[in-house]
């Protein structure tokens, strides 16, 4: 098999250092939209003939119509399948890849990977999320993590792992379970396990308190049982689950904190994206 | 409602320190037919008359028909249930909980709890288990844990406790995955990710190898590749992952440990039980 | 014994926390010329009359002659020696307690300790250093400290605990020593030892290197070696280690980082102070 | 230079491993008086003919006269280094190297080295020794170390590496001081610091206890204080540190475990010693 060739479709400051780091592992890369590096093509027709695989941005298409280039000229998503199709080019791998961006794909019989729905994607991009979450800790509280109380709210992949890292800067920390499976686990790690629903009672003992739960959890009840000088930080997907409005109120510092890995460590996500692309087109084309 | 009256129906060690944990908890505990207990009450009529909740031998019944009672006169299953049935008992917590025992226990309508099928008590049994292993590890080996090459078979329940606590130890760790989301997490925990498909290139590189997958991981192929003085530790159910005659004939030291918990640490062992017992009593009757 | 009375004399942030901890401890504190609490008495005789022990700033004098004073009248160090003395109090705490701090405490026989030369105040403040070396590292770098290779010059105070504290966060941590007996404790704690007369050799290895050593090592032959994204934190006393110029003309990122314990975790800092000054107040009058 | 040329003389089964490892790092070794390899030499006379560096028992003589060889002819000191000045061999390294040694050796200039005032062989041996501690711990115990709460008597050495892995393995860790350094570095590591003195109102409180202290510390009125179902594991150079009898009265279970690392690791232990004599030879001839 010759190398795959990728083609790098708009994207931000991530898709600029997979495009570095594709190229340092020999494969062929060309680059259309991207606002960080030049064009090495013209338009999409231009790429799609010099690619295999098509790097798609995250969220492929904003509007449902279109694919979200910042930095280039619209590109409708039928327009993207079709010269596709013509390349003979028969993967897309993007973020946020919707039933608009599906249906375009699928008239040509192009298959769709999602960035979203790799597991393996979302364990490792909780790295440095949790990584910038203490970042964003150590920037906001004028103590030290170490020997401080921080409460992880969730034990899925960014709970584990943001766990995992508290505790190995010196951190006690404290997880909530609501399975007893989980508590277990949360016990065999060396951590607190903390009830989810007696979280009212407990919460005020800490110093910091991170929240991976997608749901309202931090509503006015458990806020009122914050201490006032704990930090808290919230990384669930938007909106978050802290009432913002009423923490303010409570003169609680309250931070919102989404899209860390692109943020803290572009290059360690661009990483993980890389090693996902390579990994879907030689399972497909290897 | 007043506390709980367990009653402690045959078992080893294990159950004796239980009887020990639950009048420390200031439950009233009875027992018969326990080795290491003296009978507070006559036969199985005695015991249901001044209990709640009985909590059989593991396993329960060996035959099918009769309870497991090394230290006592028969007792059959039926009878067992019958009495308790009589008594007003509705709870029979046990270990290897089979059709036959849940037959007897239906005809009465007692409800059945099996420890080995619930998941907190499997998780904190790893704890011991690995620390059994580990154990083992030590006494077996003429070289230390600290700065060995260690790999771990499975990346289940005992799989990630083990791995944690080897880690902890200073051993240089490999856990082997099949799914790509099990990749991700042996990496974020900072393990070495060995592909399972790929165990025979990788395994000659480790100084002790830990097997949890109870399926015949170590054939004869796997078994050429190791380095004769690595040592091999079985810890998965029985017959264990290992094709230990071969090994044998490789003159390769392949240990099989089966029970850990019960063996090295019944006092711990003893306490996971305790919890699952008041746990599921409280839910029911509470 | 009466609980202590403490006198707060100018000093910056930690120093009003230092005030709140006290209090929150049942200790009398008044204070003068801390741009952050309000006088509680009036100029250095207002002090004096209500302490037992003076907590001057730090650095207690910059000029040799009158105690650094950002927000208060100027006050002369024998002045201020002068007035504890007419009210008994015989103790004197402060930051860089130079030479002509001592001898006008002297004249009057009243003790002097300086924080700077506590080994345990040292040690402990290494930890909010440490810490904030890592918020440095994770601010100014664009990949996770988890699973980089992070290389930290010298084992003192500093060097342990940052050692201790980047393996915690999942770091890849190499440490370099002089003497075989640090070779043996930084193997014995899992970092890899790196012979500081071969830096160069291994330097280029790195990701991320924090210099503690108060002496010129990164010179021009070591800055050289260094891979031109690597991070590179110096927090090594005045004026650091490194050729910061000759890192700007290789285009290295470099940043010189003192005082960090005062800046990012300054209720860390005013903690380690307030048990120091309350340990050395009790051995003295307790 | 040529490659050195060792010559062991007697030892225990680490010796028999050390000839292994010198071998394969591609020295020339022979062997006279160990009881796990066949002498490959005649006499005292041989070994010193073909050997540039004499590797002595540990200890080297226990009489002060004759070189303690269970499995040879007697051996004069005298005699031991008159043959090796006669063969022009320099440097005379063994363990426990008394002043009877020293006093042969000085007569002809050799230079002598003790395994035991070489502090990184030291260090590195309390690596051995903490897994022996924790190994025997295992055993003897009827609970996990996960959760355990265990104390360090002493943060020398061993005191240090033995705290570093019994929290690595997941025990709640305390460590003794009497310096305030100590207290310091001990809770930088994540410790509870137990000041010594008080240790009678501490040590009840712990389910595990190791003492690294070569005085008499727990003495009768420490023991009284200790719960009867904690384990004592006593690592401290003979005599120990415990009254050993007073604790059988007790019936409190106390072991004294010297000399771990040649019996739990010997490979690892004579790693450490490979190390150590190679170093040694090419710093002297290299």
């Amino acid at each position: 098999m010759s190398k795959i060739k990728f083609g790098i479709l708009g994207g931000d400051f991530r898709y600029k250092i997979l495009w570095d780091l594709l190229k340092n592992e020999g494969y062929c890369v060309n680059c259309y939209g991207n606002g960080f590096c030049t064009n090495t093509v013209e338009g999409i027709t231009g790429l799609a003939e010099v690619s295999d695989v098509i790097i798609a941005p995250i969220p492929c298409s904003k509007d449902g119509k279109t694919v979200f280039l910042p930095d280039g000229e619209d590109v409708k998503l039928k327009e993207l399948t079709m010269e596709m199709d013509k390349c003979g080019d028969r993967i897309l791998i993007g973020g946020v890849m919707t039933e608009a961006v599906r249906s375009a794909a699928d008239v040509y019989g192009i298959k769709v990977y999602d960035f979203f729905e790799m597991e393996e994607v979302a364990v490792l991009n909780a790295i440095p999320t949790a990584e910038g979450a203490i970042q964003t800790a150590m920037q906001e509280s004028e103590r030290t993590l170490f020997d401080s109380k921080a409460l992880v709210l969730g034990y899925g992949r960014c709970g584990k792992i943001l766990a995992n890292m508290l505790k190995g800067i010196g951190a006690k920390v404290g997880v909530t379970y609501r399975k007893d499976s989980d508590r277990a686990y949360i016990t065999a790690y060396g951590y607190r396990p903390v009830p989810f629903k007696e979280l009212v009672s407990y919460i005020g003992d800490y110093n910091f308190v991170f929240n991976t739960i997608p749901a309202p959890v931090l509503n006015r009840d458990v806020l009122k049982k914050l201490s006032r000088d704990t930090l808290l930080i919230d990384l669930a997907q938007a909106p978050g689950g802290t009432d913002f409005g009423y923490a303010r109120n409570l003169n609680i510092k309250a931070l919102y904190c989404p899209g860390l890995p692109g943020r803290v460590a572009p290059y360690t996500a661009a990483r993980v994206l890389k090693d996902a692309v390579i990994n879907i087109s030689i399972s497909n084309m290897g």
